[in-house]
């Protein structure tokens, strides 16, 4: 229950209290480097990373779990190649009894040392990022780059503002504090002691397309409030999370903890473990992302636990008026084309007034404004060596069911095209289709079509455009909102707009930052206050519940 | 959406900021004289006070509410004296639409100024404190002077508590940033927004015993977080937050801001209300004291709410040995009999060893123990006078009948007596019973007896005893736990089996702090970490949900 000096706080103390002043000032920072070049990474890095992956394939994945009762595998590669990768498979009660019992020790470690191990799980894992790079990639279907950043630096930044803010909630009052109150006579003089006691067991149940970086603030956020955690990754996406549990495991064992305090929970086809998991009473943190239902299931049922989720939505622009039309288009061209569309950040919905727009080339009309953006993303992925390198593969048969069913409604101002991959003969590649609906097709643009699919859509003006955004955020939810517009007073109405229905905007971004992207330390990955998410990373909320203070007092 | 400096925040910036600092260090502060003495409120303040409250009686309640469709009175004092005030009704429609409705406004004055405007409802109670205690006396049954602090100056600074863990929480980080991050060529620069945007109208449902001391926290953690708050009543309990509406819309008004901000929402017999209004959409936290059953309905049905529950609990107190037998008893015995035993903190099983324990004074058998503490409450009570002004009235009939029925269970080490009020003809007082139970008792022990009732348990040993707090208060709850050994080990072995099931622990209390009593800015009052509450007062967690940010970007 006492604090002692721990060398991993002290090894990380500057980094954590870098990232601590970074979540008060929320600009930019960033711990961990975002470019795979050799000049940072030196130059075995890669070469070693990808040789490292390609140990895990076709063999049992080296993790010595608790109650391991067979052996399962349930990836298969957008990119085509076999994986074969087979990881321990144990039912709910054997993990949930191995995480119960690895909790109090790492309960009394208190905030620093755990804060301290959970930073050396970090640097560890930030030591073997292009591992988690590749698998990351071959799993999820992104592009290397992408891989890279956003399933490796970017993934760890999250990480780190999420222990960040465990850190800051946990000790913002000291652990002990003396109490004296003047009263006739003698004060009355208490030594009270404040304990940071977690919750329970934590679940994060990842997803396919970002399975680092939508779990690791989940999983850090509680581990290093003291909660064991078990990790349930997507059947498609397990190695990124099972390279993530081995090198956690190895950080703690080494430490002193019970590896245990962090696990891989790997399903059976047709076992449905989250949902068994989900509702055990030893679990009392859940975190999600995936789709509506899943989620809102979670919400409902699991009862026993605070759930958080990011869900379906569907992300909108709104078009007004721009004094830079190719800069516009461009952004808007590359956000549809990364990773093709499949970021729960990419817009769908493209709001533009059926008369046209006010541009810095003259009056543009709304064909000009969806051939335009379409013919940027038509540029970006005409040839096949540098399209993929945007594009990535298509993540699962879902998207490519929905990329057949969106044939059927409105005029397509771009097709999709498959993409023979140069490297990779069994990836599956599909560029974006761009569509035009009008107002009237809310049955189709009020739902979320995750994919290489975006609507541009004809309405009866600006202000028509926000009730639209008004309507379909409100009910349906949205991660991301942008305008452009060259009147502030259009501005300020997307914004109120924007704060009505809960979702971050971003105003007239034409250069190198994307509405799909959102940076670490400084944005706000959804906000809790639509349906797309009932929580946002990373912020208080995120973080508070996820322990209780218990108090005793004692006479001074 | 700007935030303008606004003379009310000006007025209380010093006790906002004293009131910050406090809830960093958690020593001793108070923003509120707990002493109703006339040196600190004037010669004329409480005769003043007490002829507001009787110029209630008998009259409509001065209070102007939109969609007021009849008038009701549902109060009945423990003191007997009639009440006769009737308040104004509204069905949940009218309510929730003008809670609405004032919402944007009080949303865009921002942090700042909803904290001045709150602190500055605090200062209008404050001038009220008197009319506001005897409100809190006459409908709850607590004596005045216990009224005046826990009714008045303590719930006072547990509001403004909750205000200042709001404010820390929405101004953690700016409300604008600039971020640049460096590229290729020139930075990238943005210029970031972060709006608190409240989640919605929040509702509070208040208590019979402690109209005000546990409906404030709710009411101003929502209020200046950003939601319109509607304060449903207890029925009994109405006239407190009846005032406490009426001046809080009084300050709201002469800010320049709707008053239905603040709302008070009282029932028709039978109505349902808080049902009614707890499951409504535009409702999105909920605050709630009272029964486990209720809790517990709202907490699986209210699913669209952020919802705080405070419930029943046994609170349960471990006696092992002392070096001061008589403070002991003195120190319990008084806890027991303070409003006789109606508090959710009273104490209600004491664990003793059947064998006795080791005190200064030798050993002392287990009769000799509960004689000890019993003959304090008796003395404590034995004159009518002071009796009363210890444990006031009894507060409703449920009490009554659980005093009857405790006849039949165990033997009677105190009886409960029948009290004539020297003031209150019609007044209902009693009190407190000790009953002797053993081990073997589990069913009568481990429900919750609420009211002047407690059990001194026959255990086989203190081990035992820890085993019996362990399985009662982890399955049951508790909101208060207490020890008594002269063993430091012992003192640990209790302080481990707190954090284990989740509930604060006073050691050794023998002098003027008692177990039941929660000092604002230092104790935490419930810990959210077992059955009996979900949430603490007050804390990160109890604030942070209450609203979310939402960003916007534009280029620099």
């Amino acid at each position: 229950m006492t604090e002692t000096p721990h060398h991993l706080y002290d090894k990380h103390a500057d980094t954590l209290s870098r990232a601590l002043t970074a979540i008060t000032e929320r600009g930019y920072w960033s711990a961990y480097p975002e470019s795979p070049s050799p000049r940072v990474y030196g130059e075995t890095a890669a070469a070693d990373g990808e040789a490292a992956f390609r140990g895990y394939l076709h063999q049992r994945f080296p993790l010595d779990q608790p109650g391991t009762d067979g052996w399962v595998a349930t990836e298969a590669s957008p990119f085509g190649i076999e994986l074969g990768v087979t990881y321990p498979h144990a039912g709910a009660a054997a993990l949930l009894a191995a995480a119960t019992a690895a909790l109090p020790a790492w309960r009394d470690a208190g905030p620093q040392v755990r804060a301290g191990v959970c930073l050396e799980i970090l640097a560890r894992l930030h030591a073997h990022i292009f591992e988690l790079a590749n698998a990351v990639q071959f799993t999820s279907g992104q592009a290397f780059v992408m891989a890279f950043q956003a399933g490796g630096a970017h993934a760890l930044d999250r990480a780190l503002e999420a222990i960040a803010y465990g850190y800051a909630e946990m000790t913002r009052h000291p652990a002990t504090a003396e109490w004296e109150k003047p009263a006739k006579g003698e004060p009355l003089k208490m030594t009270k002691t404040f304990h940071v006691v977690p919750r329970g067991v934590a679940l994060v149940v990842g997803c396919n397309t970002f399975p680092t970086w939508n779990s690791y603030p989940g999983l850090f956020a509680s581990l290093v409030t003291g909660n064991p955690v078990v990790i349930k990754p997507h059947p498609r996406a397990v190695l990124p999370l099972a390279v993530t549990v081995r090198y956690a495991r190895e950080v703690l064992a080494e430490a002193g903890f019970d590896p245990n305090l962090v696990l891989l929970a790997v399903e059976e086809p047709g076992e449905a473990l989250a949902s068994t998991l989900a509702l055990r009473p030893e679990v009392k943190i859940i975190d999600f992302t995936g789709s509506t239902a899943y989620g809102d299931w979670l919400e409902q049922n699991a009862r026993q636990a605070a759930v958080y989720t990011e869900k379906a939505g569907v992300n909108t622009i709104v078009v007004d008026s721009t004094d830079d039309f190719a800069g516009m288009c461009r952004n808007i061209g590359f956000s549809l084309t990364l990773y093709s569309g499949q970021m729960c950040t990419t817009p769908q919905n493209i709001l533009v007034p059926a008369a046209g727009i006010a541009t810095d080339q003259g009056h543009k009309s709304l064909d000009e404004v969806a051939a335009g953006i379409a013919g940027v993303v038509g540029k970006l992925t005409g040839d096949p060596g540098r399209a993929v390198e945007l594009t990535g593969a298509i993540v699962n048969d879902g998207v490519l069911a929905r990329l057949e069913d969106v044939r059927s409604v409105g005029e397509p101002v771009l097709e999709s095209r498959s993409v023979d991959h140069p490297a990779y003969e069994g990836a599956v590649v599909r560029t974006p289709t761009v569509v035009r609906l009008s107002a009237g097709d809310a049955e189709t643009y009020e739902r979320e079509w995750f994919g290489p699919i975006s609507f541009v859509i004809g309405t009866d003006s600006t202000a028509h455009s926000l009730e639209i955004f008004r309507a379909t955020v409100g009910e349906h939810g949205a991660l991301t909102a942008g305008v452009y517009s060259t009147d502030e007073k259009v501005l300020d109405a997307a914004e109120s707009a924007a704060l009505e229905v809960g979702v971050h905007l971003s105003c007239n971004l034409t250069g190198g930052v994307f509405v799909n992207q959102s940076a670490a330390f400084s944005d706000f990955h959804a906000s809790g206050a639509n349906p797309a998410a009932n929580a946002a990373l990373t912020d208080g909320a995120y973080v508070a519940s996820r322990f209780r203070i218990v108090q005793s007092r004692r006479h001074s």
